[in-house]
């Protein structure tokens, strides 16, 4: 069965969201903001008008769940955004909720199993990365909220200014939640070049990233000869070319790796560097892969340690392993859009998504549309109107599908095979 | 015959410069701050008080001219630092000129040919290294001062923060200036290693600092296949790596570069760089190294530049031709150390100083004391009082030595071989 949607109406409500925070084309919401909290307080009066029954919990995660039922299929994603970000990243998703729960509540008003919405906090790491969705799924690994900061703001400061002090905490119900389901942009070029329409995530990428810091000494770069320099600078290129090296030879032919920060004290260009701090980030699906990757650049730091003269170490900052999508929700949502006529192919995400802490709990999917020229946390980030649409459809349409069969056999997920191994 | 100098006012005048933008053990002066002009103010009042006709010109060298007199050594250095700086970089030498200047007008009053002082200007170049020096000997190289700024600060501005505004320049006089002698420390661990009390300058490297600018492009690092990546800050650490065996090859082997700044745009774990932005900087005494170098470099640039898909260019900031000493002058502080039992040596100064402006007109010479650790431009920056003192005796004795031959010889400069060649 079919689940018609308005589509108008998600794409006015994805502008309407897009004033908060709204920087040229794109936005800057980050989380706990005021204007991240406006455009929460504006998305859970909207949950409101749709039947839900709305909180906004202790960290900004907006729930609105649907009511008089026991079991509900959790759908959503996030709207805090980077600062000079896009109007869709996280938008979309929570957009697409909020119209599936309206069109489920006025098409299938009498159906056991119901759909809960939710938009989380900080899924882009102002305080911690994916933040809300950890908090909701008891995943904060030992992570203080008393510890977090944020230019010097502490999150529970950041907290009690946006009005969420003393509030309860929401969390996932292993008996209430029988599924996850988030939209998103793909944040990448893959759609768009093979020219589909939609993509059925098959799993979210693992993410490691170390700071790896080298210790040397200043020296003044006309006097110091080069014989008796403790030189951080070079130290760091030559070990981040090493590290590119045998990262390469432990990947899969998935992985990426980035080293997209350096900092050089003092950082003048007449005095040898002190102190360099890289980071190194690397991603890929298989968690046998990770772990390769991860020893490989251990053993690049240990072959480092000494030359020239540079003491080299290195400190993981964040880990977070590959998360599986669920077979039989793939399923459905490649024959929804079959049914809708989206040309669509399997991709894996190499971006994070609130999804990969859901995935570890309950079965879970993710549908994604193209990203214009792969292009995303900046102001040009965007996706054509039609795709918005079409994807917005088929995430309704197998949202409901999964709700429905829910509902049929009557069952919490731990005992529903159907979904999640069909 | 010897000048005797009183070693303890030396010390003093030292240690009471040094209350000038005192932080901790060292000073913060960058050049025309308050705490500068406030030294400036100082000195020009010792400068009067010890019988010199003083003025502060209108970039802020502060110059006394002896009276009476229509030839002299002209003896000085900078007051101004680097933030954070020590408190004998450019101060000792200015301390050291001022009472050789004392003990010279009141020992040598009736001789024709005079000392005079000078006390140049943002030697450091917090607006442009040697500011002071390049004004006075003509050498802006076409650099417009109206041009020139610092962390949004006009140096017309600070002029006339600094109360300098229509001033005269004072500039270099080929009739009056037979010679410029200006002592400083060594700033590097040379003379220390060697166990030596004084080091005679041969001559100054010449110094060329590049800025290398690499243009990629911004991507998401988990979502962005390696394979279309523009990844700027790989392409900066190749570069940097190719750069520095390319100039090893071409170096003399007392050739030095560096690479002390980096910067990446945006700067973030996950995200590719768009930009990177690399400092170069190469020294060496011998020009043709120097171009040898140069050249180096320009081939790095065009054999790298479209590799990793980043484009590479290079543009030259900042460029000194290397300063030979005068000979004779060289010997004359020889023969004075001699004279007064110091050890010394013959070296290279690695770092730049005002001397290198000067000496394109007129037989220069610099004296060099050691620094303790080979430090400078830190708080720590330190010579042993013992050092200090015997400095100061070695270079008052061949300063006003030289004024005397100049005065017995009754030429100008341009017409007494005896002090460039002997």
């Amino acid at each position: 069965m079919q689940t018609e949607i308005d589509t108008a109406r998600v794409l006015s409500g994805l502008r309407t969201l897009a004033r908060h925070g709204a920087t040229g084309r794109g936005v800057t919401r980050p989380a706990l903001s005021a204007d991240d909290m406006a455009a929460r307080q504006w998305l859970a009066e909207q949950m409101r008008e749709a039947g839900l029954q709305v909180s906004i919990d202790a960290v900004g995660n907006v729930y609105g769940r649907s009511p008089g039922v026991q079991r509900a299929v959790l759908v959503g994603s996030h709207v805090d955004s980077v600062p000079n970000g896009g109007w869709l990243d996280g938008a979309m998703g929570v957009i697409y909720a909020l119209e599936t729960a309206r069109a489920w509540l006025s098409q299938h008003a009498q159906q056991p199993v119901g759909i809960d919405v939710i938009a989380f906090s900080d899924e882009e790491g102002r305080y911690l990365s994916c933040l809300g969705s950890r908090s909701f799924c008891h995943a904060l690994d030992g992570t203080s909220l008393d510890t977090l900061t944020h230019a010097g703001l502490r999150f529970t400061d950041a907290v009690r200014q946006a009005g969420l002090a003393d509030r309860d905490s929401a969390h996932f119900d292993p008996v209430r939640h029988v599924a996850y389901v988030e939209a998103h942009i793909e944040q990448g070029p893959r759609l768009e070049q093979a020219g589909l329409d939609l993509g059925i995530v098959t799993g979210i990428a693992g993410m490691t990233r170390y700071q790896v810091s080298f210790a040397g000494r200043a020296d003044h770069a006309g006097t110091t000869p080069m014989s008796m320099r403790q030189d951080a600078a070079l130290a760091a290129f030559d070990f981040a070319l090493s590290c590119e090296r045998a990262l390469r030879e432990a990947a899969g032919p998935d992985s990426v790796w980035n080293f997209g920060a350096l900092s050089l004290q003092p950082g003048a260009a007449n005095v040898v560097a002190r102190r360099a701090e890289l980071t190194v980030e690397f991603r890929d699906l298989a968690q046998p892969v990770m772990q390769a990757m991860e020893a490989a650049l251990l053993r690049t730091v240990a072959s480092h340690d000494g030359q020239r003269q540079v003491r080299v170490s290195a400190q993981r900052q964040n880990t977070l392993p590959p998360a599986m999508m669920d077979d039989a929700l793939q399923s459905l949502l490649t024959d929804k859009a079959v049914q809708r006529g989206a040309s669509h192919m399997a991709m894996h995400s190499g971006a994070i998504h609130d999804a990969m802490l859901l995935a570890r709990h309950v079965p879970t999917a993710m549908l994604f549309v193209p990203s214009i020229g792969g292009r995303s946390h900046c102001p040009e980030e965007d996706t054509a109107a039609h795709h918005i649409a079409l994807g917005a459809q088929v995430f309704c349409d197998a949202v409901c599908e999964a709700a429905l069969q829910a509902g049929r056999h009557g069952l919490s997920h731990e005992q529903a095979p159907d979904i999640r191994t069909a």
